[in-house]
C-alpha cells in the first residue's frame, strides 16, 4: 500500500464529503486521489408471497429521471447493515420483513469513492408504518413477478447496478440448480 | 420532473466535480442535491479461448486495497463507449479485442452521482501495446476459468458491483438455457 502523505476536505455538504489525498509510491512519487465519502447504505429486494418482488418509484435528480428502485438508504452510525435495510423497507413501504438474508455487499465505484452497499432480500411480511425522510418522496410502489424482473433484468430495462445485481445474485443463489 | 432553480460548482478537481443543485418541488418547496460528475466510464469483461476471464489487480486508494477488477475506464469526449472499452482494454493488458459485445449499461450510484457504467464482453484476442496512463499501475494480471467465476461471484469473492455484474450477466445471456 502506498503512503498516505496528506489529506484535505475539500467539500463537506449535507450528503457528500469529498477529501483530496496525497500518496507516495514505492519509488517517492507524489500523486492524488480524489475521494468522495457518503456512507455506506443499505438495500433490500423485497419478495411477497406471491412471489413479486416490490419496486418503488423515486425521482432522481441527479440523473434527472424517475427510477424503478429497491427500497434503500444510508447505513446509521452504530447501526448494522441488516437492521438498515429492514428500517429503510418500513420507512419507505410500510413493510415490515420478517425474515432478512444477505446476498451480497459491493462498491459501486471504487476509483472515486469508498461507499459499500450491502444487499438483502426480505420476505414474510407484516405491516408497519411508512415514514419518508425530510425531501424524500416515493411516487408510486410497483410489483413485478421475479420471473419477469430476470427477464426484464437480462434486457437493460432496469437502469441501477445494485438494483439489477441484487436480481441476478437471488436468481444464483435461490433458483439456479 | 422538480424545476431547477440554482447550479453551485462546489469542487472541480482533476477527476470529480461536485455542484449544489438547488430545486423546487410541485409545492413550491426549496431542496438541494450533490452531484458529483465524474464522467461516464466503460469496463471490459475480457474471455480469452479458453474461457477464462482475465482480470486485473489494481491498487484502489479510496478503498485502501489491491482489487481484482475488470479493465475499465473513463469514456472521453466523442468516444463511443464500446471503443473506450477496446481501449482501455489494451492499454491496461496489452489485449485487442477482434470481438466486442454489450451487455448491460448502469448507473453505480444515482443517488448522489450521474455517472453511467457501460460494460462490454470482448473476446477473440489479438497482441497491443500496454499503455498505463499517469498514476496508474496494474500490479498483476490473473486468468480465472469462467465456471469458477460463476461459483465465486455467488460466494460473494468479488467485490466491486460493476464486476459482478459482468460475470452474472454473462452468464445471464451466453450460458443460462
Amino acid at each position: 500500500m502506498n503512503k498516505l502523505i496528506e489529506e484535505k476536505i475539500k467539500f463537506n455538504g449535507k450528503r457528500l464529503k469529498v477529501i483530496e489525498k496525497t500518496y507516495e509510491n514505492s519509488e517517492g512519487k507524489l500523486y492524488k486521489r480524489e475521494c468522495v465519502e457518503p456512507g455506506d447504505s443499505a438495500l433490500v429486494m423485497p419478495i411477497n408471497e406471491k412471489n413479486e418482488a416490490i419496486f418503488i418509484k423515486q425521482l432522481r435528480e441527479v440523473i434527472g429521471k424517475v427510477e424503478l428502485e429497491f427500497p434503500a438508504g444510508i447505513v446509521d452510525k452504530d447501526e448494522k447493515p441488516e437492521d438498515a435495510a429492514k428500517r429503510e423497507l418500513e420507512e419507505e413501504t410500510g413493510i415490515v420483513a420478517n425474515s432478512i438474508e444477505h446476498l451480497i455487499t459491493v462498491y459501486p465505484s471504487c476509483g472515486y469513492t469508498n461507499e459499500k452497499v450491502h444487499i438483502f432480500v426480505a420476505k414474510d411480511f407484516s405491516k408497519g408504518k411508512v415514514n419518508l425522510d425530510e425531501d424524500e418522496e416515493i411516487l408510486e410502489i410497483e410489483k413485478i413477478p421475479l420471473d419477469k424482473c430476470f427477464e426484464l433484468a437480462k434486457e437493460n430495462y432496469f437502469e441501477q447496478a445494485t438494483l439489477n445485481l441484487a436480481i441476478l445474485m437471488y436468481y444464483f443463489k435461490y433458483i439456479k440448480k
